[in-house]
């Protein structure tokens, strides 16, 4: 196997060296009023590119953490639960919402579309009742991302609780808790923020709150719970139990880099990359795997394989022989994912993944027109930059 | 508040400069096959320091996540089980172990005293039945060790699956998990072995495996789960979701340290550090928590403060004015810890510590003679080192 | 040899965890803009710390560097010279001057004493006709300072131009270029400051840039040679060759340490520990180096060690049986050093210095009380912060 | 300014992250016996890249010092010198060779071009007497290399002492110091090693030593002696000065790094880097600099740019308008350099490098047909891959 020279992963993505060095910073004990007050100042930079005024939980694990122990916290046995599906994630949601004995309705559809306002809309009309729905903003396995500026009020309007995995979605797309009416969202920073994996960060609305704590089933006393959080930490300053200090390290200084960016620079950033990734791949003659490119996420570009090609066999290809490090589509088809995310959403990340991609097909024997393709990209990023 | 001088606490402690560098080097895809490489080396080094051929699990949280998880896998409701209590993580266990639905049987004594093998096995031999012990090796918040060397065997030769919560017990003082037979331990890489926090390190004997899977409430699909990194990862070698890649390169740091140093020296080091510690304590005039001194731990020497002496005030004060920054009991009791622990077991750092105790607690009115304290602790060391 | 635990030399000192990770910052390209920037930045705080709005120049290499460069750059064959000297440094100033052609006077006292401003002033009203006086403001090897705030206005109103080393002087004593008339001023960021080495911080003023320029022996097109960085980089934006990215950027990070913290409080940091560390020293029975306490340098206490007790003997023992660093006197006679220097000037630092000093003495034999030493440090600290 | 996203320069370069961290490793004293054990291997490591029994002396400064100080200690007034000069550091150690006071006879050839084995063989052979030859190795402005393999036994057959700045020759090409009889020979580590500047690293052989020490005017007690070195440090274990203790340790982590990968391996890695930016540059329509391929330099593939296309506005469009930083020829010509050197001699830096100035010069004016220069250098890379 060929020496790793690029990292373009789904995440966890190539980190900076300013994030970096915030992991490298000297551990503190957890109770260090220094390190109490970077917990905080840590959680009010959540809330921000949350773009929220609830509270914000930082859970000491993935997000997939948060997200099994949100949503336990807040389904009751027989509550009616409408769940988008659209990719893996969302799947994954449905099975959950069955184990913790929700009454579960599902919008699904294939995993190279997406779920619309207009069907939740009139599935919401039609079946009146339903306390949550649940969905995933950037179904990241597959590329497809979810309308949750309106998905989010549709529901806001008519009472419903929502559940939101935006994990790659903050800071890769808009998104808006507050004005979105958005009640418990989940993130993580390792996909969109350039952090390193290993925490969970959630907004959780008062309404969430009030749900959880009338469910006697909700984890308390747990590495799962909420609650936990929002009475040990946030209402008695005391840790539920000890937090990563470093993990919290390392975020703030991801924080700090893409706020001081800006936030809507920052999603800038992630757009540009796929607008010039999809120039690429699209006149190198490669095919999307989104049925169209509206519900294409700006975080990773996925490229739709041909039935004789392996997806499996692309991403070790890439990376035996030309050091190149891609994810594929984690079981959500037969697809390859050009991932330009965190600190890899720039010009000439995207430039090597439409290489490394281009060349390590044709090795598989596709015809492709790599040199078009890279031209295009290349005059893609020349007019952004201009 | 000054600056902070001098992190002398019970974990997280501060970490070497080459574990940090750990912590930062560049973050990889966990399915880059060199990060799943460096995944199962990390395993193969936390067996040595285990003292074990049995599976090693490293769960992507603090070593409550494990210690809940395993606990949750294993009770099954009814089923009887002894806890041994003297301190208030064993305390813990048990309410676990009711919330879990076993028959809880326990033992226990002060926090400032131990369970000792007599009276389990006493207890055993005139309670039939008893399917799992549960034990703390050694109390962090209270400086206190159980004899796991002769409580392991008692329980193996009757059969009785043991549960050994080992968090600060590994490295700093012996551990044989196979020698003694122990089916479940946990521990994590934040205390003795001086890395960072954010994982749990399991052993799981067979034994143990076959009593989980044999459990229909033993948490799958879930971050509590530790089925799904039997099957998943050590079955597949597919994550369950995604680790904490810088954390596993951090642990592989701490654990090259330890290993090139040597299980045996790293031991040794913590006990010459606690007996440097213990005799600049009886000198100076300080009394020991614990009830007598076989039961005090390597990591941490727990002064028994007078009762107009807040502990808290202590930590406090010795924090804000001097900048060195010690635990206190954590809710165990009137007590200070001098902690010597990973990193800060040296020589030096323990002077420091008694140093800026008794200064803190002089400050605070006691009559203490810390110049007499500090020597004799220096006479020690002198004897040590000769 | 046993594991080092604390490194309490006399510089290079150990450095703070902001300060590597500054080294570990990405090597930028020097003539990338960003770079450049970073370059001019780091002058500008440079000029800060000297208290100057002369030109400051940033030398690629230890300070002994800009000492040569500058002193070959300002002598003239015949120039008369006044040298002072009061330790290694200044009698090495006094060998450069010789060779460089110059016409020197020495006011000379003992390695343990100080010239003083008197003698100074003296000597000039007797020797009319001197056109430079040299001095070392701080001499690291033994401890003492000269008092450059009287000389350096007595020379200034005399015409006299002023080569100061004050390597281990900025940051741990008052020093004020523009407010005492200093000409050519030389410190380096492994002393005071708390930096790396491998950088001369050199300010000069515009009579000393004139006076090189009249100089056709002043180095030119070389590594020595000042006016190539004044014409190439501060005329023209080109460095003469590659500067040390990476201790840029180190020296960076020290200084906003530095600045952060507020240079009066950096010097009142040195000051203080020297106070404590004196207090320690006579209450343990040891004897300063220094004729009079009034010219003890604030960075490092020197010890007068009796004949029979060899400096190098303590500093190896101390060393290789405690792991504590300590420097000795480089020649400067049979003496040992305490170092409170940049990061190391904190209180508790200045405890493990006497402890571990204390006891090695102990150890060859000599009687102190070292309890009573640490006690009587402990005790002015504790003034000290209250 | 577009934020920087690659560096591509031609030194100092881009560093890998293990190098970062060998920077970033806590200071220590450099008369600690540790730090002197680390001096002595990194020399000896040193010498394996330089293949030489001969002393290594590692001076504290940037290679610039080394060339200096080396160069003024070999010459002696009335020296007979034969300068070999084919670009801007050739053309430099002339100056020098001057104002020490050598006899100086020069072959030169255009930059551009290479003086060849034959052309120093006829010339020493028509002129006897010739004491020394002086030779750049690789001209890193203009990426020519000289043919040291065959001048080098050219003159160790004649008896005539070499001079060789290989600064950016060792790694990047073949260089047997002992095999082919090289005298005095410097390197730099932030070239072709993939590390960090600010240090010089340099081979002497006996021959050499014996001239320097018969020469009175022969540096010494000054920062440019190499006589200083051999004395104190080799001889004594006595450093002249401070060494600069971080360069040291980022120095051993670049060679621990180049060591591993092997030698030959580090070479061919660079050929590879050019080979396939070679193929790239020419189907892109680009004019290599050189006026034939086999005197281009494995480092840097310098392209000759039309009259009408200013360098410097290339390197600044790229760098502001892209974030990518290339190195123009710093005077040596109109030329752009693509570097593949060190940690960026990989093979997708390259196809940045292409990208990244194909795309810049399309948006100057330049008709080139990009597409098929990345495509071309793409075969190429998969070719060496098979």
């Amino acid at each position: 196997m060929n020496k790793l020279e690029f990292t373009l992963s789904a995440g966890p993505v190539e980190v900076s060296a300013a994030t970096l060095a915030g992991l490298a910073k000297p551990i503190q004990y957890h109770y260090d009023e220094d390190f109490k007050d970077t917990f905080r100042r840590v959680q009010d930079k959540t809330a921000q590119i949350f773009q929220t005024k609830n509270d914000v939980i930082i859970m000491q694990g993935e997000a997939i953490l948060a997200l099994e122990g949100a949503l336990k916290s807040l389904v009751t046995p027989g509550m009616k639960v409408l769940n988008l599906v659209q990719g893996i994630f969302g799947k994954g949601t449905g099975y959950w919402l069955k184990d913790f004995g929700a009454d579960v309705a599902e919008l699904e559809v294939g995993y190279d579309d997406a779920v619309t306002p207009e069907m939740v809309e009139e599935y919401l009309d039609a079946h009146p009742g339903i306390e949550m729905v649940c969905l995933v903003a950037s179904e990241t396995p597959s590329g497809t991302v979810s309308d949750v500026s309106r998905i989010g009020p549709i529901c806001r309007d008519r009472g419903i609780l929502t559940y939101v995995d935006t994990v790659s979605g903050v800071l890769g797309m808009e998104h808006r808790t507050d004005d979105w009416g958005l009640d418990l969202c989940v993130t993580g920073p390792q996909k969109c923020l350039g952090g390193a994996p290993g925490l969970s960060l959630v907004s959780v609305s008062q309404r969430a709150w009030d749900k959880m704590y009338a469910n006697p089933a909700a984890p308390r006393d747990s590495y799962l719970s909420l609650i936990d959080w929002k009475e040990k930490w946030l209402g008695d300053g005391r840790f539920p139990y000890t937090p990563s200090v470093q993990d919290i390290n390392g975020l703030e200084a991801a924080l700090d880099q893409a706020l001081a960016e800006g936030i809507d620079n920052v999603i800038q950033r992630h757009v540009d990359a796929r607008e010039l990734t999809k120039a690429g791949a699209r006149a190198m003659g490669l095919e999307f795997w989104a049925v169209r490119e509206d519900i294409m996420s700006a975080c990773v570009t996925s490229i739709r394989l041909p039935d004789d090609v392996d997806n499996a066999a692309v991403r070790d290809l890439a990376r035996s022989k030309y050091g190149v490090m891609f994810s594929h589509g984690q079981g959500a088809g037969n697809l390859i994912r050009l991932s330009h995310m965190g600190s890899t959403a720039g010009g000439f990340h995207s430039i090597v993944g439409l290489a490394a991609l281009g060349r390590t097909l044709s090795d598989l024997g596709m015809k492709l027109d790599v040199g078009a393709g890279l031209e295009a990209a290349l005059e893609v990023l020349g007019a952004q930059r201009a």
